[in-house]
């Protein structure tokens, strides 16, 4: 609110109906805050309709988003809505059991499209957050063109979310949906650090 | 991630801890998505710091935010992290027991605010999510500067978010942290329509 209005009709020959259903790439972007919370916040909406949801994070961090985490396990053990499955690189991926081996960041996250790709074939979920995925695609751990090709062709009606900042011009390009939180003010230009419960 | 990093040290004679635990203000501005949606999702981290969360939504709209209402009012409902309360105008906010009563939009936005301020002086809850509040600021059914003077002495630990276009400056002044949420591209754009699982 205020309503979003149909700018213009496509000339795709399809159906508003059949336009409904399209499934949906948004981008997170920018320097300020909310990109991954939004992420979130939609996965709300996504478990409410009952869809299954899984979050991989690529980033590897002390503190995780471990709030985030908790809640939305917590929502797919509840039954009443989609279950929630959540993977974080660099603790493992839990679909490959080595434990104790090191491996590079590159490859962790190059494991972890690949799996991606799998998920999206299987069309294992139907929401997904790949959280500051925009860094492995930035860092060249993960190939770009790979990603829009895999991204355009996915098969069935399976949403994606991807954060990160510094997003690739060319899956700009290929969302549909792209804000950039844009920063105004933050806390810690004023000296002040995180805090639990509102920084994770 | 990356981490912000603190780029001044305010001279405010607090030490750290302290300043960890002041309270936050955020505002969530701009003409893009994600404004209302990163704010439910900074509910995540609060309902899994225990906190007591409440919702005021300030819009009268058809669809409200079902998904998230009812993702979050499940969370509440786990008994595993804080209280959830959840209050739409125009469904006639849950304290006022007039059925049937016909009331004016502004009256019924004003006496939703003089509720928040009973909460904020009785410490009620801990989050609190002001959904779309910027509206009823910017038309005048409540008073900017009443606004501003409560948040401002506002007792204890409460964190408030508020959401909307169009943030009144002195809003934006003393808000801790402010996020513009910029549209780069919209699936309306393309004549596509909003659905179920990602707009509502």
């Amino acid at each position: 609110m205020p309503q979003g209005k149909v700018e213009s009709v496509p000339d795709d020959g399809l159906t508003t109906r059949q336009r409904r259903r399209q499934h949906v790439l948004a981008v997170h972007t920018g320097q300020g805050k909310g990109k991954s919370t939004a992420a979130f916040g939609m996965a709300l909406r996504a478990w409410s309709a009952g869809w299954p949801i899984a979050v991989y994070q690529f980033v590897k961090s002390p503190k995780w988003k471990v709030g985030e985490e908790t809640a939305l396990k917590a929502l797919g053990e509840t039954g009443k809505g989609g279950p929630v499955v959540w993977q974080k690189m660099g603790e493992g991926w839990s679909w490959i059991q080595r434990p104790g081996t090191e491996r590079d960041h590159a490859s962790e996250a190059a494991e972890g499209w690949e799996q991606i790709k799998r998920d999206l074939a299987a069309e294992a979920h139907r929401f997904y957050v790949l959280d500051e995925f925009t860094y492995p695609m930035k860092w060249g751990w993960v190939d770009v063109a790979d990603v829009v090709a895999t991204l355009r062709d996915r098969p069935g009606n399976q949403h994606v979310v991807i954060t990160g900042r510094d997003a690739h011009p060319d899956l700009i390009e290929l969302a549909d949906l792209v804000t950039d939180m844009t920063k105004v003010k933050h806390p810690m230009d004023a000296g002040r650090k995180g805090q639990q419960g509102i920084e994770w």
